[in-house]
């Protein structure tokens, strides 16, 4: 009789990439998704990359970030619903499934509200490790929300960080973020102003949630050598720079189609000179030149950083034992016989057994 | 201290779904798979329509089926690998979610390999309802793979098809079909050639696996009064019928911009006309108007039948009780505080416990 082994795809829940998190340390985590991020980028054109797939409602957006190299698929769902806070659930929720590009079989599918909040710190650290001064030690973290910490330690435990100055214009939030760096050996400054928090800092990190076009950031607080992480600008209608912020950097992309959408740039004209990060990355152009010029890391969050962290944590979690198996698909023993998968697992009838017996006889005779 | 509480989403394993169907009996799952499919086709104009995202390499194509309405957003993840039958796994594999629109959040996650094979039959039934003559009572099978069982049952069970033509290449995928239908009621002849189980017939339906365009049909097979139900050339490259065919029917489809694409319409010219199924289901257009007239549903499988489909299983799993569900989203009490999900449960020290304190008072003051 047709046996159906169910292949195995592997699980991962919120908890299990805690624990996973928790295992390996996040300083060690952020710092592995840098490197995968980090290697996936420098092979930028292996991969087969298409615009975000975006369903949008009166309440908010759902997306599909598909992406693909030659051996591995990976897309993310992820919504963005600003009113969800008023009825306790996130703004963003996302999660996320790794295929095998040759067969189509789901390898993995994960939680990826956590990881999304990794990988955008991990990325922002893979940009500033190429674009901001060698030796930076502060950094102005304005907009202390649900991303901040992640931000905040990424910065700290990869370049090296020592101090940050905070600001949010919710003092909560500014108080959440202070509370949950206390174990670290940051040294932290909460300022009065966003020009306080930025005056002086060797990186500015801007990461507020407003879903308009505010300008947290304006040209006269710029100093020379700066770095600008600009994180929260990130959809079409929200920004967070000035367009001279922009004009008196160098700026560095993710993926230029999808930047000049919902980045920072899409107040600039088309024709505004930007620089694709993978090149930097694949020392097929420069970065950072001087210790004057000031840089600028325009984020929007791209499809390669899930595919990234994905790889991430299928690697890891299975080196941990951490997660489960899920049936999501079946396996058949003859793949012309999906029905089998619904058969009663009851005794067959006689009429059952003599037809299986004729198609078994059939199977050995073709 | 923040309390994580996880957004609950329902999960149904393959062997979950088989089950539910096995509760539910599949007379009665196609039927009410019929009924919703039914009901949304006719609320038509209420949904999101877009085409789906594939992504193509050598062995094969993965794709993302996304559509809405303003209260559910689906979509599917489905495979599509020719040589996958050689390493032992289905050709098709294919999971998708129910979530809410006003939110984000995924409420169902589930199988939908098995799933989508009874919705396609389903599908089908719902055309040749409005479609086939009245009182067909025989219908030829060609074609006798994975597809084949849910399409001779749906017949079966929703139009009261009471005879079956058996053809296939592959003499045992009809002994399996013969097997698997050994329960049923239906009066099953093999037939030695395509022309042979098609002479007669009320019905024909065409359901073969090949990645061809191939002629399964052609126009000198047909009698009038036929409806024809063209399954599986549903994709570019992959057509079963003659155009001759098309030419000398009336021709129904799903959404048209995709059938002229994928359908055996991709054949004919760009002025070819169709209907829309929609239409006739919403009363708008006519679909029979004789007894001589032949008529042919050109399938090629819409997102709408899996937004159907998903609802179906949402509604039917929770009346059963069946499945399990999944952390796959985090719930917080403090939405800015994402990072109180990676927070370790371990006792907090004092430094923490006042950095806690100060938060709570922060909030309760603002």
């Amino acid at each position: 009789m047709t046996q159906i082994q169910n292949l195995k795809t592997q699980f991962l829940s919120v908890e299990d990439v805690a624990r996973l998190v928790g295992e390996i340390g996040i300083a060690s985590t952020l710092q592995r998704m840098a490197n995968y991020i980090e290697q996936d980028y420098i092979r930028w054109q292996d991969f087969d990359k298409c615009a975000r797939v975006a369903a949008h409602s009166p309440e908010g957006v759902i997306e599909l970030m598909p992406i693909a190299d030659a051996k591995t698929y990976t897309f993310k769902y992820v919504n963005g619903h600003p009113k969800n806070t008023a009825a306790g659930l996130p703004t963003v929720m996302a999660f996320g499934v790794l295929a095998d590009v040759d067969t189509g079989a789901p390898l993995l599918l994960s939680e990826l509200t956590l990881t999304t909040a990794l990988r955008t710190a991990a990325m922002s650290a893979v940009a500033a490790r190429v674009l901001a001064r060698p030796n930076s030690k502060s950094m102005a973290l304005i907009g202390n929300g649900a991303q901040s910490e992640f931000q905040a330690l990424a910065f700290h435990y990869l370049l090296g960080i020592e101090e940050l100055r905070l600001y949010d214009t919710d003092p909560a939030a500014t108080a959440k973020l202070v509370a949950n760096l206390a174990h670290t050996k940051l040294r932290i400054t909460v300022a009065s102003s966003i020009a306080q928090a930025v005056k002086g800092a060797d990186i500015v990190t801007t990461v507020t949630a407003d879903k308009t076009n505010a300008t947290i950031l304006s040209a006269d607080m710029l100093e020379p050598g700066m770095h600008i992480n600009g994180v929260g600008g990130d959809c079409p209608g929200k920004t967070e720079l000035h367009p001279d912020v922009l004009r008196a950097s160098t700026v560095f992309v993710q993926y230029e189609p999808q930047t000049r959408i919902e980045g920072d740039l899409q107040h600039l004209p088309a024709d505004f000179a930007v620089t694709e990060l993978w090149q930097v990355l694949a020392l097929k152009a420069k970065g950072r030149t001087s210790a004057q010029e000031i840089t600028l890391f325009d984020s929007v969050g791209f499809a390669l950083e899930d595919f990234s962290a994905l790889r991430f944590l299928h690697e890891a979690a299975q080196a941990q034992g951490v997660g489960q198996t899920i049936s999501l698909v079946p396996q058949l023993a003859n793949p012309k016989d999906l029905f089998s998968a619904l058969r009663p697992a009851a005794p067959l009838s006689a009429s059952q057994v003599l037809a299986q017996q004729a198609v078994q006889a059939l199977a050995l005779a073709t």
